[in-house]
C-alpha cells in the first residue's frame, strides 16, 4: 500500500491522492445507503495517468472502484474495503471537449458532468438529451446507460453513444478506442457496447463520443386526469399514434406521489383541489417555433375532445415549470414522509397496471404500513415503484427490505419485467440480479461471467459479479 | 457427411435438406460476386430444429454458414466449401410473429422478410422504419445492423432492437435469450449487442424483438440544387437545426449518379434539363396530417428563402414517388453503363467533400477510365462511393479492384472514416477490415478475436475472422 501511494502520488500529484481517514467523505458517501470505505482515493487528471494508476494497482494487488460524480443509486461506485480497494475518481478527466457542429457530436472526457455539457452546448442550440434530475458525469451515464424522462423521444445513453475510449483492467492500463465517432459504421464487432451499462466493471471509460440533438424551440405540457385507470393506456396509445416523434415525455403519477410533489402548495390550482387517483404528464416538443406548429393548441384541442368522449376527467395545462417542478419534487416529498424504498422497474405495458394491483395487494397483506407512491415513465415502460415506511412506524429493518424486494421482484419476473430499468446493477442489486436471471434466463449469468472473465480475469475492477 | 445428411433429414424433413448439385442455385448465388458452394443446404422450420442442426454439424466436424434472404453485399452468407460447409437458411424460421400494439413491439422469428413485416404492420399504422431498397430477412438485418435511407430519423437496427434469441455454436445448439423485449432495461450486461452486426459469426439469430414506429401521415420531398458544393453542408446544418426530428432523409447525389437515375426520362422535368453537379434529396415527414402541419409549404417556403439568399440554385418539389424513384434507379442505371465497383463508406461530415475531391484526384491518376458516380446519406455521414468501369474499357481485373480498394480505403482511414458504413463485414471485406483496423486501432482486432473465440472457440460458424 505504501508503495502504491508513493507511486500514485508521483503519477497524479500529491494533491490528488488521499488515503485512510484523509479521504473526503463525499467520495465515500453515496446518494443513498451507508458510507463505504477505501484504502486510497486517486484522482488522475489525464487518461494516461488513469492508465498508470490501473497498472500500479494491479501490480500492488489492489482492486479499483471507478467513480464518476457519485450520483449512482446501486452503489456501483462506492468502495467498501479499507485495505484492498482503491477508489479512482474520474472527475478530473477533462482533457477533451471537442464539439463537431457539423456532425452534431461531442467527443468528451468522462469527467464532465451532464449539466456542464449542456451549458456549453446551449449557445449552439444543441443538447445531450438524456435528461435526468441528478447531475452525473458522462462516464457514469455510460456506465449505467441512463435513460431519463425524455428517453421516449431520444433514447438512452446507448442510443446516443458513437464511440468509447476505455482503460482496461487486463492488460492493466491498456487503452483501446471502440468506434471512430461515426453515425453509421458497421466495420467492426460492437465491443464498445459491452461497456455501456457495465457499471464500471469491464474497464474505465475515459472518453466518449456522443450524439447531440437540436434544442426544442417549444414545449407544451399537460397534467391529465383520466376518467379511470382503464383509460390510461388507451390514451397513451392514442397520443403515440397521433403525435409520434413529437411526444417527448409521457409520465404516470399515482395520487400519493402527486400529493408528495404538491406538498405545501396551493392545491386549488391543481384540478380545483380534487386530485385524481392517477395522472399523466404529457409533453410535446418540437424544433419548430409555435407560429409554425402550435403545440399548446394541439394539446388543448385534443384534451377538449377527450373530455367530450369522457376519457379525460380534467387537465392542467401550463408553462412546463409548474408541472415539471411538481414531478421533480416527488422524491423529496416522499422522503419527508418517512423511509423511502424505491424499486426501479420496467414492464410490458399490458402488465403495468397488473403490477400496481398485485403489488399493492401483496403489500397490504405483508407490509400494511407501507404506502405505495409509484410514479414513472409510462412512455418507456419504466415505473418507480416507490414505497414509504412512515416515520411513525419505527425502524425499517434490512430483513424487511430483503423480504419486500424478494416478493416484489418475483412478481416483476412473473410479469416479464425488469428489476433495474435505468439505475443499472451494483452491490445493492447483486442478490436480486442473480435471483432474477436465475428465474428468467440462467444462460445469461453464465455468459456474463465468461465475458467479465475475458475483460477482467483477475477480478480487479468494480463492484459487480456479473456471473451472479 | 452421409451421417449428417440422414440425421438432418430426420430433424428437418427430407424436403428441407439438399446436398451437392441438388442445392438450388439461388442459395449459392449472392446478389453480387461469383456463386459459392456448400456440402449441404438445410432449412430448419423451428428454432429447436436449427439448434439440433448446429449440434449435428458440430458433432460431424462441419462448419455452418447462416443465410437469411441472401441479399447481403459482403458475402457473409455465402458458403464456399463443397466439403466442409453446411448452409443453414433461416427462411423457414417463422414460428413467432407476436405484435404488441401497446408496447409497439414485434417479437418475430428471424426468417420473416422486411416487406412482409411492414405489410402486416401497415393496417395498424405502424412500421419497422429501417428502410432499404433490398428485402432482407429480419435476422439478416440484425446480423448486419442495416441502416437505410431513414436512419437519420429512426436509427439503425441496433437502435430498434430490444431483445434477441440466439442459437450458439458452443455449446453447439444452446439457445439463449438476451433481453426481455423491454424498452428500458439495464438489469444485465449488453451481451445481445455483440450479435448485432456480427455477420452471423457468433451465433444464429433465431428471433428478435423490435421497436415499431407510427407510420408518417405525410411526407414532403425536394430535390435541391445548391449554388455550389460549398453550400451543401451549410444547408444541411440549417435543415437539421430548423427541423430536427422532422427530417427523415437527407441524401446527396452527384451529377453522374443523377444521370444514371434519370436515364431514359424526360430531363426537362428536372431542373429544366440543366442537371446540377450535386443535388440534395431532402425529405420531411410527420405523424401529423397536413392540415395541422403543412410540411410541403414549410419546405417550399424555405427553399424560396434560400433561393433569395443565393445558396439554392434550383429545386424540384413533388410527390415523393418521382424523386425517390430516381434515387432507387441509380444503381441499376450505373450497372447499365458498365462494371460497378461500390464502396460503402461513411465519414465525418467535415471530410466528406475532401474525400470526394482527393478520391477523384487519385482515381484520375491511377484509374482514369473509372467514372465516379457517388451518392449517399449525407444525413448520417454515409457515402456510396460508386465507380463505373465502362463497358468499352474491357475486363476489370481482380488485381485492379484490390489496388483500387487499397488506395481508397487508406484515404478513408486517414480522414477518420469507415470502410463499411452499412453493409457489414464479410469475406469480401476481410482483407480491408484487417488493414483498416491495423491502421486505425489494432487493439480492436485482438479484442475482437478474443470475443469470437469466446462464443465460437472451434471456428464452426460464419465467414468472418474478426481477429483479422
Amino acid at each position: 500500500m505504501t508503495g502504491f501511494l508513493a507511486e500514485a502520488r508521483a503519477v497524479c500529484g500529491d494533491a490528488y491522492v488521499q488515503d485512510g481517514t484523509a479521504i473526503e467523505p463525499r467520495y465515500l458517501q453515496p446518494a443513498r445507503y451507508a458510507a463505504g470505505q477505501a484504502a486510497a482515493l486517486v484522482r488522475p487528471g489525464r487518461r494516461d495517468e488513469a492508465a498508470r494508476v490501473l497498472a500500479l494497482a494491479a501490480a500492488c494487488g489492489l482492486r479499483v472502484v471507478v467513480q464518476g460524480a457519485h450520483t449512482g443509486l446501486v452503489r456501483a461506485g462506492t468502495p467498501d474495503d479499507a485495505q484492498g480497494e482503491v477508489l479512482l475518481s474520474t472527475e478530473r478527466l477533462r482533457e477533451v471537449f471537442e464539439l463537431d457542429l457539423l456532425d452534431r457530436t461531442l467527443r468528451v472526457s468522462s469527467g464532465y458532468r451532464l449539466s456542464e455539457i449542456n451549458e456549453r452546448l446551449e449557445p449552439h442550440g444543441l443538447w445531450f438529451p438524456v435528461d435526468l434530475s441528478a447531475d452525473p458525469s458522462i462516464g457514469g451515464m455510460v456506465a449505467h446507460n441512463t435513460g431519463g424522462t425524455r428517453m421516449l423521444r431520444y433514447g438512452d445513453v446507448r442510443a446516443n453513444t458513437l464511440a468509447l475510449e476505455v482503460v482496461l483492467a487486463e492488460p492493466a492500463g491498456q487503452v483501446v478506442r471502440f468506434g471512430q465517432g461515426l453515425q453509421k459504421d458497421n466495420s467492426a464487432l460492437a465491443l464498445g457496447q459491452l461497456f455501456i451499462g457495465s457499471s464500471g466493471s469491464l474497464g474505465l471509460v475515459s472518453e466518449v463520443t456522443i450524439k447531440l440533438s437540436p434544442l426544442p424551440r417549444q414545449r407544451a405540457v399537460a397534467l391529465v386526469a383520466p376518467s379511470s385507470l382503464d383509460e390510461v393506456f388507451p390514451l397513451y396509445a392514442e397520443v403515440m399514434q397521433r403525435w409520434g416523434g413529437l411526444v417527448s415525455a409521457f409520465e404516470g403519477i399515482s395520487r400519493a406521489a402527486l400529493e408528495a410533489g404538491l406538498h405545501g402548495q396551493d392545491l386549488a390550482r391543481w384540478f380545483g383541489g380534487q386530485l385524481p387517483d392517477y395522472a399523466m404528464l404529457i409533453e410535446l416538443s418540437s424544433e419548430l417555433p409555435a407560429e409554425q406548429l402550435a403545440l399548446g393548441e394541439l394539446l388543448q384541442h385534443w384534451l377538449e375532445q377527450e373530455f367530450e368522449t369522457g376519457r379525460v376527467r380534467d387537465a392542467v395545462l401550463d408553462a412546463d415549470e409548474a408541472i415539471w417542478g411538481m414531478r421533480h419534487r416527488i422524491s423529496e416529498g416522499l422522503r419527508a414522509q418517512g423511509k423511502v424504498i424505491g424499486l426501479d422497474l420496467s414492464l410490458p405495458r399490458r402488465h403495468f397496471m397488473r403490477l400496481r394491483e398485485r403489488g399493492a395487494a401483496w403489500l397490504a397483506e405483508r407490509f400494511p404500513q407501507l404506502r405505495l407512491a409509484d410514479f414513472g415513465h409510462l412512455g418507456d415502460g419504466g415505473m418507480h415503484f416507490n414505497m414509504v415506511w412512515p416515520l411513525e412506524a419505527g425502524a425499517w429493518h434490512a430483513e424487511q427490505e430483503l423480504a419486500l424486494r424478494e416478493g416484489l421482484y418475483a412478481l416483476v419476473a412473473e410479469l416479464g419485467g425488469s428489476i433495474s430499468a435505468e439505475h443499472g446493477v451494483g452491490p445493492q442489486l447483486q442478490a436480486a440480479y442473480r435471483a432474477h436471471w436465475t428465474r428468467v434466463e440462467p444462460g445469461v449469468l453464465e455468459w456474463a461471467r465468461r465475458v467479465q472473465m475475458l475483460w477482467d480475469p483477475h477480478g480487479r475492477l468494480g463492484k459487480v459479479d456479473w456471473g451472479g
